[in-house]
C-alpha cells in the first residue's frame, strides 16, 4: 500500500466520526497518554476501520532516545549489555533511556506512559517475555522493537538477538570429555527459558555423540543464580556414584558449586572440574579462574542497538534471529579426573 | 535580581546587536547545537552584557529525561548505581539516559551536544572529574548538576554524594584489631580520588588509637582494580615480617589478595586474614566468602536521583555535600591470628 493511498481518509473526518477534536485525534495517532480510554479506543477502532496508516518512522522528528528496558537490574551482566548498547547508540547521538520493569504490569505500563510522553527511536527488551499487549502497543505506535536473549519462543514480528547456546553447550561438554571425564554433572538454568533449554540439549548430545550414557540422576534443575548451584553441586557430589566434572549453565551457579566443592574439603580442578557460562568478568578472578563458555554480551547490546537503528531508518533487517557466537574460555577450575 | 527586572533586554534586541537572527539568539539561549561557535561567543558575550537571564528551570518544559553519565561501564558496581537512580526516576515517571564518556573530552562534548537537542532534568555524574568547562557550560544551560562519589576535591557549585569512605576504613581497622591481628597490611587506592585517601587516613588512625605503629612498608599503592590487590598482596606476603591481616580497600583488590594468597598454598582466613571495600553483590559468593565494608551504591544513586529532581524543581538542597553511612559486614575471610 503507497503512503497517498493508505491515507486517503483524513483526520478531520475521523474526528468527525468520533465525535472528538481534531487534536484528540492526533494525541491518539501520536500515542500520547492525555486520551482518555475509552475515547482512545473509539478513535484507534475508526482508524484502523478506514485504513488510516501512520506515517512511516522514517519522516518522524528523531526523538534521539532509544530504550533498554531490562526485567531487573539485578545482574552483574546487565552492565555488559548496557555498554555495548551505549556504545553504538552514543557513537549515533542517540541517548540511551535505561529502565527496569521487575516483570510487573504495572511498571510496564508506566514506562510505556513515560516513553510515550517523550518518544523514542526504538526499543531494546532484555531477556523478557516482552508481553504481547506490549509489544502490540509498541507495533501500534510504529516504534520498532529488538529483542536480547529472548526468554520464549521468538515472536514473529521482533528481531532477536541471542547468543549460540546450543553450540556452547556442547562444545564444553566436549572439552570435559577430552580431558577424560566420563561423569559428568549438569547443572541446569529455568526450563520456560530457551536458552536453557538450548544448553542442556548441547550437553546431552555431545555425551551422545560419545557414546557415554546420559545418567538423569546427574542432572539438577536450577535458575541461574547463585544458590542453585550450591545446591545442586552439593546434591551432586554426595551421588553415590559422583561425578568427576560439573558443568553448571551460568556463571554465577558454577560459583556456587565452588562454594559446595570448598564446604566439603575437596578443591576445585584437582577434585572436581567446574565449567560455567556467560563469562562475567569476575570469574577470571575467582580462585581459581574459571573455566566458561563466553557469551559476547557487549557485542549482543551493539548489535540490538545497530538493528534498532536500522529499524528505525525503516531498513531491512535481512534475518528475524541472530546468533552470536560462544566460546569456549579455559581457565584453571578444569583437569583431567584423578585416575 | 527579580525575573522582571533580569529579562529588560529583550532577545530581539539582542539579535540586533549581534546582527544575527532572532531565532538564532533562541538557539543559542536554549543551548542547541546548531549554532556556529563564533555566533554563539557574540551572543553570549552580549547576553551576559546585558544581564539577559534565561527563564528559571522550573519554566521549562518538562523533558522526562534525566541523564547519568560515567567515565566507563567497566564495574560491576556501576549497576548498583543505575538501580538506585531508575528506581527513583521510573517513580517519578522520568527516564534515565545513561551515558559513558570514557574520560575524553570529544566523547564529553558528543554527550553534551545529544543532551542539548533533547534537553535533560538534570545530570548525574559518577566517579567523574566533572571538568569546569563541563560545568560551566551545564550551569549556563540552568542544568541541575549532582556528583556521586566524587573524584577530587568537590566544587562548591555542585553537590555531592558520597559514602562514609573514612568511617569504613576505620571501623574495618578496628574490628581486625579486635581480633587480635597486630600486623595488618593495607593496600590503597588512586591517591587523586578522595575516596582512597580517606579509607586509608580511617586505617592510619584505628592503628594510632589501638596504640600499634603505622609501618609504611606494609602499605602498597593499588588503583583499585584486581591485578593490582594481586600484585599488592603478592609483595606484602613476601614481606620479611608479613602482615596476618590485609586490608585492600576495594573489592575487586580483596579478590586479587585472594589469589595471591591461593598461589602461595596459603588459606584465606586461616593463614591470612583478608578484607574488602564496596560489598559488590558477587562478594557473598567468593570462596570464602569476603568481610567487607559495605559502600550502599542504590542508595546513593537514589539520593542522586531524588537530589537532581528536586533542583530541576528548585527547591533548595539543604546539604551540598551528603556522605551515606558505610558499614562492616562480617562473612568468612577473617579470623583470629594464628598463635
Amino acid at each position: 500500500m503507497s503512503v497517498d493511498e493508505s491515507r486517503k481518509i483524513t483526520i478531520a473526518a475521523i474526528a468527525r466520526l468520533a465525535g472528538v477534536s481534531v487534536p484528540t485525534v492526533s494525541r491518539v495517532i501520536n500515542g500520547r497518554s492525555d486520551v482518555s480510554p475509552q475515547t482512545r479506543e473509539r478513535v484507534e477502532e475508526l482508524l484502523t476501520r478506514h485504513g488510516y496508516r501512520r506515517r512511516p518512522a522514517s519522516m518522524r522528528t528523531s526523538s534521539g532516545l532509544l530504550d533498554l528496558v531490562f526485567n531487573d537490574l539485578d545482574s552483574p551482566w546487565a552492565v555488559e549489555i548496557i555498554r555495548g548498547v551505549e556504545d553504538v547508540a552514543h557513537a549515533a547521538g542517540i541517548g540511551t533511556v535505561v529502565s527496569a520493569i521487575h516483570r510487573r504490569t504495572s511498571a510496564a505500563k508506566q514506562w510505556l506512559d513515560n516513553m510515550r510522553a517523550r518518544a523514542t527511536e526504538g526499543v531494546i527488551f532484555v531477556n523478557s517475555m516482552a508481553e504481547p499487549p506490549l509489544q502490540a502497543e509498541l507495533r501500534r505506535l510504529n516504534i520498532p522493537l529488538v529483542i536480547v536473549d529472548p526468554a520464549g519462543v521468538p515472536p514473529q514480528e521482533a528481531p532477536t538477538i541471542g547468543a549460540a547456546n546450543w553450540a556452547g553447550g556442547l562444545r564444553a561438554t566436549e572439552y570435559l570429555i577430552g580431558l577424560g571425564h566420563r561423569r559428568i554433572g549438569f547443572i541446569a538454568g529455568p526450563p520456560r527459558l530457551m536458552c536453557s533449554r538450548a544448553r542442556l540439549d548441547g550437553y546431552r548430545t555431545a555425551m551422545q555423540a560419545a557414546g557415554l550414557p546420559v545418567d538423569d540422576s546427574l542432572i539438577y534443575q536450577g535458575d541461574f543464580y547463585h544458590e542453585s548451584g550450591y545446591a545442586g553441586g552439593s546434591l551432586l557430589l554426595e551421588h553415590a556414584a559422583p561425578p568427576t566434572a560439573i558443568f553448571a549453565s551460568s556463571d554465577q551457579m558454577a560459583l556456587g558449586v565452588y562454594e559446595a566443592v570448598r564446604r566439603r574439603g575437596l578443591r576445585v580442578a584437582d577434585d572436581v572440574s567446574v565449567v560455567g557460562f556467560d563469562d562475567l568478568p569476575e570469574v577470571r578472578w575467582s580462585s581459581p579462574p574459571l573455566t566458561t563458555v563466553r557469551q559476547p554480551l557487549a557485542e549482543m547490546g551493539m548489535l540490538a542497538a545497530r538493528t534498532v537503528l536500522r529499524l528505525a531508518q525503516r531498513e531491512k533487517i535481512e534475518s528475524p534471529r541472530v546468533e552470536l557466537a560462544t566460546e569456549l574460555v579455559v581457565r584453571d577450575s578444569t583437569a583431567p579426573p584423578r585416575s
